[in-house]
């Protein structure tokens, strides 16, 4: 996630990191070329057929339809990430409340609320493909990381752990009734929103939306000119680029979003959000908390 | 569901798979040739009314206006579709992990945990009227997958198979009141997802909807010809292929999406997620899972 | 509502039923009619004043922005209406399995439960202005069903008489408290829903917004012939009846979703939904069930 | 709220009740006279600058945005103010049932459920700034709704009033730990619907949006007339009018639904719901319930 | 936030405050001179280069298309915003009655409703980088005040302090498992509420977005007058200023939206819902409540 201020308008023009221009920037100099090639084929050597630009407008209205959806369906996907892990964030921290409130500050407390933190660490790792195994064995130990990390999903795996922890303190008369209940329904949340990431994870926009939108978007930057020829005269190259780069600059953009736990410029940062837990699981257990990861580069991971 | 990269921009408009091309090409066609024959007889027979591309510009906003509502909610009907699978996925994760809490690792959890997995497939059965007897008896054993399977609303049937074994459990003395409460409420979330599903499969968008919008299309894509005349000259036939690519290729989108459990390309893949489902509670119940199903050809079932 | 497949391109043109053409063919034949008049009276009498179909273009926008949102809110009315019984059938099915779990299959179960379904019915009673006393005599008994329906409120009372058989019960020891909470919170889902559907019968869309989106669409009508006289020539009538067919039909579709408890092509099915919930409460109770409702002519009320 | 059925055609435009034609009459005409003016001028006089009815068109497109968002945002804001009031409806339903199931039918039970009453009615003296003394001495009594009113914040009185009843109740074994959560779980459910409404009294949309929406919509309606010069001839005058009468009645329609407690033509009933209340409970409690309130002049108050 | 009538239409036009007009009157006039020499060289001295007006049109729906996503989307997270502190309001309210119902009304309350405020202040503190260590010194006393600002996240310690205490009370028999349960469930809400609002605060809309907006609005903006040469005449910097002032304000306006916890004038009043939460919270412990905060100068802080 890019987390830098706003530039001022003079230097709005060459920020580059952030902006998706490197990206499509071949795109970009294509359909100006091929509009300037158009231009001076019409003017100098034979007359080209046009095309009226109300026409490329009705176009334009069904391509805006297309893009509009998709980026709101994209958008919505990576903003409802964020909130899953937002809960998460918050579960995390009332389990540690939660086991003051019924379990006591002892041992039992800590290792259930370490197992927390490392069924953060064990989704992350999950949804990125990372290797979490160094992460996760400074709050679990070696065994407990290994046997983990042996299952088919590991994230699901630590949650079990938690319950079988739970259910071995009541029946040690250690965690009354409400305890339980309780802390089933703190890990049944945590539950809620993993399956929820898992869901944004494995089910993408549907695929035949991608190929509608690219192809429709190529179609009619590849028309566009014989449209501009009448209607902006030598501004046409210009024109079309500024069009080239709002178009496909929306799909590069709806890309990024729509994966969105992806390390990627526009991804979340799942790494600092997994500090943010760790700092707040050592405050609840009077450890000295580990610093918050900060932005490198106007990036934060 | 489809699972594939994005093509790159070569092989773009080359691939077939997972587009709506095939469904639609027949369409495509006719409207191109019809556009070309209106071309050909207004040059060389005799003129035909032409109709202003700023009317089809009225006409095609409000074209928008109905597919663009449509899209969206057939988007909605197949995202929630989705959310209510990840929520069932979910609650029979937390349904393994309260019984370990509430009742202990013995005999009469796998039972019922069992019954869960049978309750998944028996649910997608209904929704896909597949037949899932070979499925269920592997996890309830023949006479109750056959007893099951005798009711009106099988899935129901199972959720009620549940409640009885844990009244049981609890005449007793298996379970407290708190865990009878938390099992209750995890049954709850279960039928309360099977219901949405059930509302998505027998309550379709209103039939008039589907009417206007195919009218509407079939409508404008006739009179798109004597527009397209005078507005984009020799570009008519495929600026119009290209109009009634978009229109119709996103009816047809949304034909497939408005009714998202049948066993179709951009269909969800109910197989592969009761496949999770049977995953998480082999785990559970420390048995071999089941490998995850992957996609064939590009397509997860 | 209706239930039927998509028909094919041939017959999509003279499928009546589902379709709004009934409702507004006077509206659209006297758009054409008076689009001819003008035609032929500016063609061969006296030249009338035009309008720029630009001009219409603007007053469109306006008018698709009213419709648009008006069509939006009546859908999203008629889909939580749907949503809100979809949520009552699961909530009477939890509520048969909660007793079993909490009471036991006895006969207390079977009252309970009877009168979840009596409340079901009432309240369709409610909604649709229906007698349903038979109805509910076949579950309750005769006096308790004009008991019930003596009430302002019948569907209220109904749930008022669930929670007096708990409390009685429960001082009998025949329930205990947990029982009695998960029972008192399923009574309240029961009763949300209910206040939900209410809601919508009794809150119709500001009246204000039906005033200005008719009068709109009447003026759009009236002007759109002026401005077709250039823009589409022969086409004029046919044009201005397809406008009118697609205003004046997603307005009076709009009027059908907007209210959508009433018993008409585009009502929800309450009848069959009901029936629904009889069915599985009938199967909770091992009665034989009655059958699901079919469509009838391919309309399910 | 208004209530009446949809006007026939021919009495659609001579409607006024329920129609914000006479709040902005003054402005109709105003922008009519206005461009017949401009006519008069630019045809007899001085030839004036004209504008482009497709400059026009890109100016309506942003003023389409604004209104459509203001719209939506206020609808959205109306509606949820109907959502929040209709759970209060269910909200005191239930507190009666849970009290007839935790605490019997006895007098403790009708203070409580007067208490509830009196936060209703307190509740709207405050959303509406009315004067609900009497009222609420009918329910509970002339003192403790004085002593309710000489609070800052009645409504939250009342709710404290009846935890305390439930907290002495408890104290002398008339209610168990169960009840205890079940009725702190509804009053909470009061306290967040309160809370709500509290929310959308004391925070409007922001003012910019207003500013800029109001500025836009004048600033168009001047420019307006010397666009339609040319597009429109005779019709101006009249398109004008029928322009204004759609941009400033949506924009009047908004500022009726934003603010939706006040007791406007367009505002909730609040009166009506306070009595639907009263008849519930009144019911709950055997006695005669008062009759429901019915529209005066249409208009529900 | 801007407390203040609706200005009347004399008014309308001089209003500053609340304007986002201040903030971008420099480019205003800049787009209008541009406008104004592009007009003057053309007409006097060299011909320049048109672009059609329906060109623009089409770069301006894609426009409209950012803007109004972007527009939409900050106005969600202000919304949202609002929404969590006003459940924020009404679960410390919920919070001291259920002390009421639970603990009763000796100085265990007091305490734990004091650090709730302190929540409330801390969480304020946060968002604001304002120093609040003076009132909540007032509510928990300076050791306790230093204690919890000396914490990474000094919000989340009190909320962990409040645990502590209940953790005792229940150690001490002051407090049942059905209270235990209840309080837990609050402090939950709390936290939540409290994670979402860090949420808000941290994320802001993709970066990608804000770029794409700003460069695509200068770039609108300066290619705006050599399309309003030939479509506008003499209006052309009239017209410039007018859409400048709608596009640059929209996306001013946006800015100060999407971070919706700073001190601005569209900025949400923290300050005064703390000060209801103090007064709430003084009425529930019967003492007198400071005075609600009044707008100074039309803004609420």
């Amino acid at each position: 996630m890019i987390v830098r201020d706003q530039p001022s308008a003079l230097k709005l023009f060459f920020v580059l990191q952030g902006s998706i221009v490197p990206n499509i920037i071949g795109r970009i100099i294509g359909v100006a070329v091929l509009t300037a090639v158009v231009l001076l084929v019409d003017q100098h050597l034979v007359e080209l057929p046009h095309v009226s630009i109300a026409a490329m407008g009705i176009f334009g209205v069904a391509l805006s339809l297309f893009l509009g959806f998709r980026n709101n369906a994209a958008y919505d996907r990576w903003w409802e990430a964020r909130k899953l892990w937002g809960a998460m964030i918050a579960d995390l921290r009332t389990l540690g409340r939660d086991l003051s409130i019924f379990v006591g500050r002892g041992e039992d407390r800590a290792e259930i609320l370490s197992l927390g933190v490392a069924f953060a660490h064990l989704h992350r790792g999950f949804l990125r493909s990372a290797d979490v195994q160094a992460q996760i064995t400074d709050w679990v130990g070696d065994n407990q990381a290994k046997a983990l990390l042996a299952r088919t999903n590991p994230a699901d795996a630590a949650l079990r752990a938690m319950a079988e922890r739970i259910s071995h303190l009541a029946a040690q008369d250690g965690l009354s009734g409400f305890g339980q209940m309780r802390l089933s329904e703190t890990l049944a949340a945590l539950a809620a929103a993993q399956a929820g990431c898992e869901r944004i994870l494995t089910t993408p926009l549907p695929f035949v939306y991608s190929l509608m939108v690219r192809r429709t978007t190529y179609l009619y930057c590849w028309l566009l000119p014989f449209a501009l020829i009448e209607a902006t005269n030598w501004f046409a190259p210009i024109f079309a680029a500024i069009v080239a780069y709002v178009f496909f600059g929306l799909q590069a953009v709806t890309n990024e979003l729509e994966l969105p736990f992806r390390n990627v410029q526009n991804g979340l940062p799942l790494d600092a959000m997994c500090r943010i837990i760790e700092v707040s699981a050592a405050e609840a257990l009077d450890r000295a908390p580990p610093p918050l990861l900060s932005p490198r580069d106007h990036v934060l991971t």
